[in-house]
């Protein structure tokens, strides 16, 4: 017996609510079921009127709502809740049908599922989602995994209800096979780790150096997102910065508790980029910004330690230090995305997933926090050079930092100098001065390593791996 | 019936052969085997005179050559051999016999491993040893697990073979249980990676920037060997920087490919740094620039990109910027430390491991690949303040990076404004600055993900937890 739902919510919490509304706000059918039913019947009775919903008590009445081949959509907390819902639905599935994770999963974990159901047929597909709550409700980014079959099945579903991109193009794609989705989901949080860090700098470089005021520094960002930096987080941050504390008239910004928070995409993401040898420091400082941001009895020992106090800037020598931080924000930011999709681009060669980094960047574009008019330059890049093999190299960004840098440099110097914290803007300038670096001193890492440890070096000038016998007549030997 | 040796080496490698050499060379009666017996031959006819030796063909040849409670020591490759050995051996084995692993673990094997063998009432220690081939003949730093119990058994032998710091102590102690001993080793490792990076950093600086000949840099290290950087790793590079290549009469540095490689103990110690919430900038700049320098293709689309040439200096600017760069070199060193420091006490508290971070500092005086002058005044930090939150809250490291801030500060803005990369000290000095702030714009990133995520916030002035409703009226509510 088959159903008449096009699509089923399982997990109606606030993320999978409106999901489901989505799809019935786009006129599809949508099969809904929560694991306590007060939340299905909660959904009916505030939404019901949006769309055609059938709600569904017990998993085995959901599953009989679908069409076939069924297509259900898991929204519950990743990791063991995950397995348990699979485990609950997938005997009651028959091959063919399609089951999706919409969770922020470890890739790793979807490759998993991914293979243990496809021995019975079951098509998993790892779904990325961005945009929070409005974004499920009103269009998110979506990174769909999973076969090319399932999207076949699943993406025009997908394409309706997806944001969609200033020139109209739905803002989901076929990432590719078993976990690409949920990796890619997971380098976009990297990403947005590291925008949140610049911006986070570039506001306290603003204040404590330019001596600006939060709302003073608002109106600045409000400037910048008419520019090459707009963006919804650009476009965020001043509506923060604006607001004024109700209980005590103060600057929202300065009754907020200063210890960040992290739900564990960011350190995904650096750490998967360590197992491909892929350099990401932006992200990895902004990682390490947040947890030292919350080691309060750390912070406490060393608040005396000794250092300079910036001094007071004039107005024009502020305001020329603004358009500097702006500059080093925007290559900073380049940085941060050269470093992002090398990560992508690693780990679709790693396990085969032939992603298409222009593709990732148009669906990025809308819906998700990083959207960004910059998405759009980089997709037209990788459009018209699917092989760059770095976002620097295309010449428009390798012009544009080019133009920006003598300000990145005095900004980061003056970080230095000033002893105000930069340190994203300082990493990503010193990645970008190591990869055009003709000589690096690794090659004194190497001879260390070979002293220490016999650990062999290769030469300039000709092929193999050497051995210099450091304890004995130091001549040298090939080995391999 | 039991045998006469007091210990067995199983692994005949040169790590293995080493260290069962320095066993009887120490007076010890000392069980050796190894899967091929080839090995065990070539060690009795090689070494069999240097002390008492007791070659075994079969594990269970091996196993009745020791006496009881028995302790063998197996030295293989980490991962899937060593499960095999372990395998190989336990059935052969009673309670109260001792397994000890000499290789470089994961401390979460070693931890499964410990748990496993418990069960049949059999000790396993995982050991980390460090100072190489060398280390393992004369006298390597050694960094045991396991329970108390088998530290009684096996530590006076340890205590025998191991280093001794100038004092005379022995360099080995006690470390914790079960996986402490090699999640300490693992934490050396990655201080030494931090370690080198720095000062590939300082001699890429007087390379660059103040002009220096590599036999000018290696005479500049040796300078700074005589005072507070007092190292091996010190030691060592001078002697790599003063090597002449005799094929090409150049300098070797000079002919040494500069692609850095590295085992993995880096890349470990940052993604468990990731997972216990501790910032290691430090360390992970270290393993981001080997995998940088790896990467070929990138660097040489790279290479054009545009910035500035560093301006030659005088000889007296140049002597007067190498001291600058050994201020900064060991400024940032003592924030390596304290990063490294700081995950060994936040691993010790997450694992309930009771480290003496002043003992492990005391062990690592001699023998090992990091050891150096330096690292008896962190041991006298922690005896005189075993309680310190950080190495930066001790009153003279405190004070030392006082007097060296100035000339940090200007060489990490030099680095920036010149375009020489130096991402090791530049992390070191945001990650000194972000704790000495007294606000930090994690207040701003709380905002943001409050804006766009309703993660909600902590405020300054009272407890709970709020959400204030952007897309509303903007009000406050309570919600924890």
């Amino acid at each position: 017996m088959s159903g008449t739902a096009q699509i089923g919510v399982t997990g109606l919490a606030v993320m999978g609510r409106n999901l489901a509304r989505n799809f019935a706000r786009n006129g599809f059918t949508v099969a809904v079921h929560n694991r306590t039913a007060a939340r299905t019947r909660e959904l009916i009775e505030g939404f019901g009127t949006e769309g055609s919903f059938v709600p569904a008590e017990s998993a085995e009445e959901f599953v009989a709502a679908l069409e076939r081949p069924r297509r259900l959509i898991i929204m519950v907390k990743a990791g063991d809740p995950t397995d348990a819902v699979i485990e609950e639905f997938a005997p009651l599935l028959e091959p063919g049908d399609v089951i999706i994770d919409g969770g922020n999963a470890h890739f790793a974990d979807t490759r998993r599922r991914e293979r243990e159901l496809r021995e019975a047929g079951i098509h998993f597909v790892g779904v990325g989602i961005s945009g929070g709550e409005e974004g499920a409700l009103h269009g998110p980014s979506i990174m769909p995994g999973g076969s090319r079959e399932s999207y076949a099945s699943l993406g025009p579903l997908l394409e309706k209800i997806a944001a969609k991109a200033p020139d109209g193009t739905p803002c989901t794609t076929h990432i590719g096979p078993d976990g690409a989705g949920h990796f890619v989901k997971m380098v976009h949080n990297g990403i947005e780790y590291a925008d949140m860090q610049l911006i986070a700098e570039a506001y306290h470089l603003l204040r404590e150096v330019a001596g600006y005021s939060p709302a003073k520094i608002a109106e600045t960002f409000r400037g910048w997102n008419t520019g090459r930096l707009d963006s919804y987080l650009i476009e965020i941050t001043a509506e923060v910065l604006a607001h004024t504390d109700a209980a005590t008239g103060q600057p929202f910004v300065d009754i907020v508790a200063d210890r960040a928070e992290q739900k564990g995409t960011g350190r995904w993401t650096v750490q998967i980029a360590l197992d491909l040898g892929v350099p990401v420091s932006g992200i990895a400082e902004a990682v390490f910004a947040r947890s030292l941001s919350g080691h309060a009895e750390l912070r406490a020992a060393s608040r005396d330690l000794p250092g300079p106090t910036p001094r007071p800037l004039g107005d024009e020598e502020a305001a020329r230090f603004a358009d500097q931080v702006e500059q080093a924000l925007y290559a900073s930011k380049i940085v941060s995305y050269t470093q992002g999709f090398h990560q992508i681009q690693a780990g679709s060669d790693a396990y085969d997933w032939g992603i298409d980094p222009g593709a990732v960047a148009s669906i990025w574009r809308a819906g998700c926090i990083i959207r960004a008019a910059f998405l759009d330059r980089i997709r037209a890049a990788y459009d018209t050079q699917p092989e760059l093999p770095s976002l620097l190299s295309d010449k428009q960004f390798a012009e544009e930092i080019g133009a920006a840098q003598d300000d990145w440099r005095a900004v980061v110097a003056d970080t230095a100098r000033q002893g105000v914290p930069a340190p994203g803007f300082a990493a990503a300038l010193a990645y970008y001065d190591a990869l055009r670096a003709r000589r690096l001193p690794a090659a004194l890492t190497q001879g260390q390593r070979d002293f220490f440890g016999a650990h062999t070096y290769r030469r300039t000038d000709r092929d193999g791996s050497f051995h210099t016998l450091w304890g004995g007549d130091r001549s040298e030997e090939r080995t391999g």
